[in-house]
């Protein structure tokens, strides 16, 4: 199962999407974001598109279709967070097995049951489902396109040497749920939500973009270790996380936390002057920790230290073999 | 393979989407016509997606990858045509099999070619490639968003009594194209394009939409006298067409023609005063033909007539297996 580095669009592979984008010349524009960005009468929309495949993704064993459908549209909804940006609605298209087609009036459709998730989360953030494509498939599939105002919108390339560097909420809780059902054990109640039903942490980046005057935002889907990456290599600077200081889940080692993907947390490059007072300020307003992890310099790369300690940084899940 | 109404989206089971996403209650907006309509900034955002599956709407032996990735940003482009609309750029997700990781360097490598025919598509209408997701999956798939601006929205619902019913181009082409493939023949030059190679009709959906004052419209992907259903459906009216009027590509019989799916050409319930003189008007600007094939009246449902005879409406393609 999942992460988004088993997608073609991480890791490695991330420069396999770009190369197959510049071929496009100037028809592509703004690629490589989290969002696309488009003036549209004096405002600025944000669009972002997220796909998620059964086996790849999912699985049908693990998720209720109901949290099938609210995961990957958290998943779209949260690269709108990422961006600063506030959703006006999602368009979804579903792919459905040809084998559930006229079952019994007694049993939950799983079309319904995706498409119910699908509005449960954008209604969660205020959202519209705005249309949809359903399509007999083989697996099943959803993938979701949200769209979004972003008044002052927030790339990952804007970090500058001394902004210091932050994360929203706790790492590392999606990754343990993972491995409770890989081990076919069931997570703990209050664990499952951060696999299962990931809050996209909109009003925390419409926050960090107006308040806290953020330069460059990424939200946490192939682990800390790699976004940071992306979030360095896009605002050309370096990158150094002290590993110690990593907000973690209950249960998890820093060094785990960083690893954890889909996390669906951000990771924010704030102004020097922005310090614990403001953090606070920031937890009164979304109720969620915002902790100092690290800080940007001149230079490239991202350095891991464990206590002062250089340590080798975990690059995200490659190593999980795409069923 | 294909056409649109082996999708759950149509024919009988349209009713299925409808049903799914009225369970959405007051979260869903504006479902059930080719695109979503979003006001920002004092402008109207026409918004629509389309899948296509490797085996349920392409086969690789079919068409090249160039033509699959043009193929399905055409259909959601032809969206945006059906609704009078300026398209501003597409998102795509695509779906690459994992076997066609790390070829060599000397063949065309599959994702690259699907997305220069997604590109290739978008520039032809005037539009960018805004963002896109790259995953690894079992068979190729191609999910396109489509944004637009329609400052006049031309929507399925608006056809009133004595309207006229036109239609644009000539059909059943890409019916004859997708038969001569079925028979494992080739299309001829000139007939190929009709199906691998579609043109969304958006200069002429711009003009039916400002200059015809359209009352409605909707682009013929289920077949003439399928969307000629949904169309007196969402409109409230009954209407006439006569066979015998109908458009048809060389060698095809109207009976053919108006079964004939993804012609991506625009049906439209125009004014009564609408006339001949109006339609070479039209065809100067657009370089196509238009052509009154019937008329709206009170009542609902769809009449076909062969010079003045009523016949069974053939209702699209669902006699067709899915693969």
């Amino acid at each position: 199962m999942t992460t988004r580095s088993q997608r073609l669009g991480a890791g490695g592979e991330f420069d396999r999407l770009r190369a197959i984008f510049a071929r496009l010349g100037p028809a592509a524009r703004d690629l490589g974001d989290d969002c696309a960005l488009v003036s549209v009468g004096g405002r600025t929309l944000a669009i972002t598109i997220d796909l998620s495949l059964e086996g790849v993704h999912f699985r049908t064993d693990w998720l209720s279709f109901r949290e099938i459908g609210w995961r990957a549209t958290a998943a779209a909804l949260s690269d709108l967070a990422a961006e600063g940006a506030t959703p006006l609605g999602v368009l979804t298209s579903v792919g459905l097995p040809v084998r559930d087609r006229g079952r019994g009036k007694g049993r939950a459709d799983p079309g319904t049951e995706i498409m119910v998730g699908v509005g449960a989360a954008a209604r969660h953030v205020g959202a519209h489902v705005l249309g949809g494509d359903l399509v007999r498939s083989p697996r099943y599939l959803v993938d979701v396109c949200a769209v979004g105002l972003a008044d002052r919108p927030v790339r990952r390339s804007g970090a500058r040497p001394d902004d210091g560097l932050w994360v929203t909420g706790r790492l590392g809780g999606a990754g343990l749920a993972l491995r409770r059902l890989q081990a076919h054990r069931r997570p703990e109640r209050r664990l499952r939500p951060r696999f299962a039903r990931p809050v996209p942490r909109i009003a925390a980046g419409r926050w960090l973009a107006r308040r806290g005057r953020g330069h460059a935002m990424i939200d946490i889907s192939d682990g800390l270790a790699g976004d940071a990456g992306h979030l360095a290599a896009a605002s050309g600077v370096a990158i150094a996380i002290e590993l110690e200081r990593v907000p973690c889940w209950p249960g998890v080692t820093p060094r785990d936390a960083v690893r954890s993907g889909e996390e669906y947390e951000l990771l924010v490059a704030l102004p020097r002057g922005f310090g614990e007072r403001h953090a606070r300020a920031f937890r009164r307003f979304t109720g969620l920790p915002l902790t100092r992890i690290g800080w940007c310099t001149r230079g490239r790369g991202v350095r891991m230290l464990d206590h002062g300690r250089r340590i080798t940084p975990a690059s995200g899940f490659d190593q999980f073999p795409v069923r």
